[in-house]
């Protein structure tokens, strides 16, 4: 089984919305300090949706190139297209993806597909590439993905073997989804900032795919419940609750940007519009409650 | 003012999914054949959800240099990043396009920016560009467009000034913006396919951006209700309104497509998966409708 902290690295701009490449390799630097199991870029909190093509393959170079190895990283390569999403995934694998993570196709408010047209998806990424595929099962993309048409991609398809949930009723669907799949799954996720990862793990999830802004801590959350240390691990995440309530609820992904740039990790936290800043009383908000436990995402850099 | 039929033209693949340039300068002579005002392309019809960005800019010149300024061209460059549209919009002007298109940002189900990120959004591309900007106003994008808002834009932002609406109530909601906008707006279009297009010009519409499937009857009719020949324009209207009415609520993008194999302007209709075919009961069901009119995408390549 897969296992542990896999966080989503955000990606890093200039105030003038150009790609800031040394600020993106600080925070590569970060994440393999942080005592990571795996490093998840181009997602949907590394603002995946406002990349042109060829930046996307330029930062997947650019990573894999820096990461040099130090630890898996998972590309997530959705697209509407199959074949374009196949051909991201093969480029991916080609430049050192140790995996690869998709969405169901989708665009806009109205176009998505029927579940045959998402299995036949799946099929082609993975007749394209030889490393796992994580399914990205996230409100952003409109597709329900029930447990049972879950468990039939992984127990139909063999490259799809992990699963991230991050949706309404994340632990209740992640439980039913390990006792249809069976062996076959080997990496029951959670996503969410971590929002709810008390409830996911009592539920059976075996890693998590947050944010990157305290990864080190819910990274040995994740050891510690796994080594069967439940209330310490629960005690570890509660420290910390107040604060992953603040980024889920009130900052979304500008949450790690905004202390990785009061960590000195980064050299702007701008999200590139239309995205908007976030409000000064709200970041100011979420430094203090960074603050009160100072984690390792404002040491780091210093 | 901006006057006529603007038709979206199809991107054609072959039946493994590659692009197929060869029929798409058949569909681009067809369309200049048809007398079409303008044409336009990288719109949704013509699947630009399913293209790579590198396939975006080769069709894009592909279909610029074969037009050869023989009629106006408008590129869509929709995108959710301001700078990646504007540089798609940048890039679509150098190669030749007379306008382009974009929907208000937006990604996936859940993701769009407030009425002030929208503003921005449609300063910055006006900003890298020195030709028209056409709104599209579709439910694709998942953003509510209101007349008050697309009048400001119109009003405050100098290179926008068509819109295409195609919406619910498009008919009062054009009326609504063309006596809020005034003469800036130079374009008060509809889309879809020309499914209300009867309330529309009754309502102030110029011009029309249907598919490509019968730009030549929809042009007639456009310029007939222009000339002051609303009677002889409601009849030819009328006479193809079953078809058009097939097109819209049973086909979708694959209309077009499926009209123009059958008339042996393109060599596949397939459309990119995971998009689905027609059934071939309702692939017939439209050729039938098409054959009792007999209209020139069934007579040109013939």
């Amino acid at each position: 089984m897969y296992s542990g902290v896999y966080p989503i690295a955000p990606t890093t701009f200039d105030e003038r919305g150009a790609l800031d490449l040394e600020s993106q390799r600080r925070v590569i630097d970060f994440l393999v300090d942080a005592d990571v199991d795996g490093i998840c870029i181009l997602a949907n909190y590394s603002e995946q949706f406002a990349l042109a093509d060829d930046e996307r393959d330029l930062l997947t170079r650019t990573i894999l190139d820096h990461v040099a190895d130090r630890v898996p990283v998972i590309v997530a390569t959705s697209h509407y297209s199959a074949r374009v999403a196949a051909a991201r995934s093969r480029r991916a694998r080609e430049m050192g993806a140790a995996m690869v993570m998709l969405m169901p196709p989708y665009h806009g408010a109205t176009i998505r597909p029927d579940t045959e047209g998402v299995v036949a998806f799946y099929r082609t990424v993975a007749d394209a590439i030889d490393i796992p595929i994580v399914i990205q099962d996230a409100p952003v993309s409109g597709v329900t993905l029930s447990p049972a048409l879950l468990a039939r991609l992984i127990q139909e398809i063999d490259r799809v073997s992990l699963v991230k949930v991050e949706v309404a009723g994340t632990a209740a669907k992640l439980r039913a989804l390990i006792a249809l799949a069976g062996p076959p799954l080997e990496g029951p996720f959670d996503g969410e900032e971590g929002i709810t990862l008390f409830a996911d793990l009592d539920a059976g999830a075996t890693g998590t795919m947050p944010s990157a802004m305290i990864p080190d801590v819910l990274g040995r959350v994740v050891r510690l419940y796994l080594q069967g240390r439940r209330d310490e691990a629960t005690a570890l995440y509660e420290e910390y609750l107040l604060l992953i309530n603040y980024e889920n609820r009130q900052c979304g992904l500008l949450a790690t940007k905004a202390l990785m740039k009061e960590g000195g990790i980064i050299a702007s936290e701008a999200a590139r519009p239309p995205t908007p800043p976030l409000h000064p009383a709200t970041r100011a908000g979420l430094v203090e409650l960074a603050r009160r436990r100072d984690p390792l995402v404002l040491r780091w850099g210093r």
